[in-house]
């Protein structure tokens, strides 16, 4: 499990007066670089070295609780699975010990002119590191 | 069901050359906004004359291809459940005859206190014709 | 002036409970769009088709009166200046006849390599008709 | 002069293969907001506490040079102005010693009826430190 700290900005926020409900795939998505750099993988190097993209094929959420402007969140990414079609990342958004949201993201991989490939084994080796 | 066209901006898009993944779930907001109008019912009044919130308490969406810079998509929003506790949106987008994406929300109503209402019998009628 | 609708989402708010500074740019973005194609430039076709690009290089905005959720707002654009180097859109932002926001972008033309080119006179003279 | 970082994400990119036009009002809001705690006023305190909101009335941003995916930006903030009326804020985006963009925010005090307001004098010192 990977944490990392997010700042709740206006600009996340809606006029319900707390964080609207898309802006969680913004914070998925910063768990889930923080995630494949803390293993040593870049997500920018991965497209441009290697040509492979890794798009969101599912997504889901829960939301349990509001993330309010100012909030100082926590995103937990956790690597969910990882087989040569597929990963899977789980996240948890926390304010301090509260769960507000949970989620999932799975991926595949594709090249750049969108032909579904096996994931590399040393990605998925360094994924479950 | 009840359709609403969607042209995509530049700003809807990101550097993958695609719609961003968070950007669907605008989508299914312009979608179920449409419906509720549709049907007779302003959002927008339910919260500022009745007091009562729907806010989103689970989505999930799959993407099956992927919109592009100046489409025009075709957001198609059904109901799937609207039940004295808990309301739940199913929707489509389309380019032309092509599925894009698909997703759902569910909603439960609240008060503006925080407090978990029964959602008014009226209101579940409306949706329902 | 072409004038086009935009129809509010809880998505471009925030939690002052109204449209966020930021939201304003997509509305010029939409509104320049449709000032092209209302002269008969698709912007996605100069791209794609001719490999012109016409980025910003400077924005301004002036916020008069706040924008609300569900507010049917007008985007008013006209084309302030059209030289080769340079070309500035104006904008004008209401709700029914009271006047919510103004601004500017300007825009030069670079091949998709990052140089400088001309605005070529064709769109120039079609921007101007 | 306040510097805090920004990691680019997906997010804020489009498909031009660079970060957004509007994104960069988000940044500048990110440095005022930590200009303000580093001077140790909280704008949701301000907000809450006081009932006095500083919403933006102009914005301008020059554009130099593209911000990419998972660049590491730096937000320079500086107070520009800080009268009874009005406060005006300066921003400079680098990529390390590269500028690609800088901006200004002009602000007033509102109540949260909409009253102009005075901007109270222990708030100006504090900002001016």
């Amino acid at each position: 499990m990977i944490a990392v700290n997010y700042r709740v900005i206006y600009g996340d926020t809606d006029c319900g007066g707390v964080m609207y409900y898309g802006t969680y795939l913004r914070l998925f998505e910063i768990g889930r670089t923080e995630f494949l750099r803390a293993k040593g993988l870049s997500y920018r190097e991965i497209e441009e070295k290697r040509g492979i993209i890794l798009p969101v094929v599912e997504v889901w959420a829960k939301y349990r609780a509001s993330a309010k402007y100012d909030d100082l969140l926590t995103i937990k990414t956790y690597l969910k699975e990882a087989k040569s079609y597929k990963i899977t990342f789980f996240y948890e958004i926390y304010r301090s010990e509260e769960l507000l949201a949970e989620g999932e993201t799975s991926h595949v991989a594709i090249s750049k002119e969108g032909k579904i490939l096996r994931i590399p084994k040393d990605i998925l080796d360094l994924l479950s590191l």
